[in-house]
């Protein structure tokens, strides 16, 4: 695939994964839930259906795809691979949190419902994306959602996306800015983790051998963390209006970036290295890789 | 058993129950972990490790051991469902929510810590909970474990736990007190649910006929309604000092209760009735139900 193909399988692939969210989060109960509240389902529709590029269930498809796998099983895995990231938006932009009253341009849940709401909505999303991974309707052998499930709640949890969260919130309070190795620890847990379980979690859904799983898990790490910098690279030049939030609020509130410590030139030279780090770890796979490779070089480049 | 003995009963299951979260929150990270950050991993510990009397797990080990089932994997089990609960208290007790400074008499996870990092404890918990239900050392058969997980999630989710607590924060703002019938759907999901599936998961867990498992389901469903309404007898006749927290905020913020509707004397009745509807759902197990049915009773006379 072309790099300028990319934006297209992107956004087609991303079509699907929202009329999946779309149809996951219908207000029919599923067997054994009571009944599905009105005001709880609208305000976790607003925090999944919510027009994002749909990276990681993006990496998680075209990852079992590699294997020759997909399907309408696969899709579900990997919108729950997307629930719990559009969960930790929104506990993310809360209040207590960083605060942010703007996601993509619009209000944040709390914003456009109350802080109570999307405290709920954001613990319905996780429970759900568990619910989804644990189902027989997302894989016939239930130690591949074993697998899922297992791998998605330590991509997410304590020592992972929550962790970070948290080593981000005390970076906040510390005495002295984060050094470059803690930075680089704090955003292998908080963005890191959840794309590269996305990366591997293809090849756990496609049964893959071991060593084809640890691959597309170095992959997705590499990814993660070129993105995390093509991020903070986002931030340091971008305007309010292109990003459609709060820019430079990071390095407002003292957060370190790699971006901060390296400047922004050797933070473009590492972002473009660990971008071909995670090219370089699809090797194996020849051309049918090419999707994957695309999206490493696309997910630097945004920040060019 | 007498329902004498019960007591030292449920101290006993309630202290391998500690003992065994205390040994899930190690400061070890696990396969998957990047590393488990210390004021995150404190805040899980504290809202955990609470002195609670730990009836969910207790519900869970005592149904699995009806079947002869027992040992590390039930109480791994057991823990996740206790994970959730506590979980949920973190939560609830938030500034947005019910805004209480006390539990137990011991100040709430985010007097305790702060705000943000009660929020992640809570999410941290909940993650964990999932971790704990689909990891290979708590049951050797994956399908038991993903049953485990989705009934977990069905239970605790949109259509259960969390869509209970929504429906509790809408009817602080209705126009009308809620109904018998609305009181009683809410009370199923905000606290039934994780209670009858705590009941239901120890036949899950030791693979029982779906009859059985039906009818301990029937069982926790019973008692579920009784703890509710012995926990709004209580609120309704406490003193704070015997509560460790402000007592008539529910009956203060127009939270229906059925206590308030039915008036305390028939609530007693109707409480009274759930739990022999309880003991009357395990009449099939005959003598070996000793220790549920004691549970039920034991349930609804806290609030004698």
């Amino acid at each position: 695939m072309s790099d300028q193909h990319f934006p297209a399988r992107l956004a087609d692939v991303g079509a699907q994964v929202e009329a999946t969210l779309e149809r996951l989060l219908d207000a029919q109960p599923l067997p054994g839930e009571v009944a599905r509240p009105q005001r709880l389902l609208a305000a976790m529709r607003y925090a999944a259906l919510n027009g994002g590029k749909r990276l990681r269930p993006f990496l998680f498809i075209e990852s079992a795809r590699l294997f020759g796998v997909e399907g309408a099983g696969v899709l579900r895995a990997a919108c729950a691979v997307e629930m719990v990231h559009c969960y930790s938006l929104v506990h993310d932009d809360l209040p207590a949190m960083d605060d942010d009253d703007l996601r993509r341009g619009k209000p944040t849940a709390h914003k456009a419902f109350d802080e109570a709401t999307a405290i709920l909505a954001g613990d319905g999303l996780l429970t759900f994306a568990f619910d989804v991974m644990a189902d027989a309707a997302t894989h016939p052998d239930p130690r591949i959602r074993c697998d899922l499930a297992l791998g998605l709640a330590r991509a997410s949890g304590l020592g992972g996306m929550a962790g970070g969260q948290q080593l981000d919130l005390d970076a906040e309070h510390a005495a002295a800015p984060l050094d470059h190795a803690a930075i680089a620890q704090l955003q292998s847990m908080k963005t890191g983790a959840l794309l590269r379980f996305s990366a591997e979690g293809g090849a756990i859904f496609a049964d893959a051998s071991d060593s084809d799983r640890n691959a597309l898990a170095d992959y997705g790490r590499a990814l993660g963390a070129a993105f995390q910098i093509a991020d903070d690279i986002l931030d340091a030049e971008g305007d309010e209006a292109a990003m459609g939030k709060r820019v430079a609020k990071d390095a407002g509130r003292n957060k370190g970036t790699l971006v901060g410590i390296l400047g922004l030139e050797a933070a473009r030279s590492l972002r473009d290295e660990l971008a071909e780090e995670a090219v370089n770890a699809l090797a194996r796979f020849g051309d049918k890789a090419d999707v994957l490779i695309a999206a490493a070089r696309f997910t630097a480049s945004r920040a060019s």
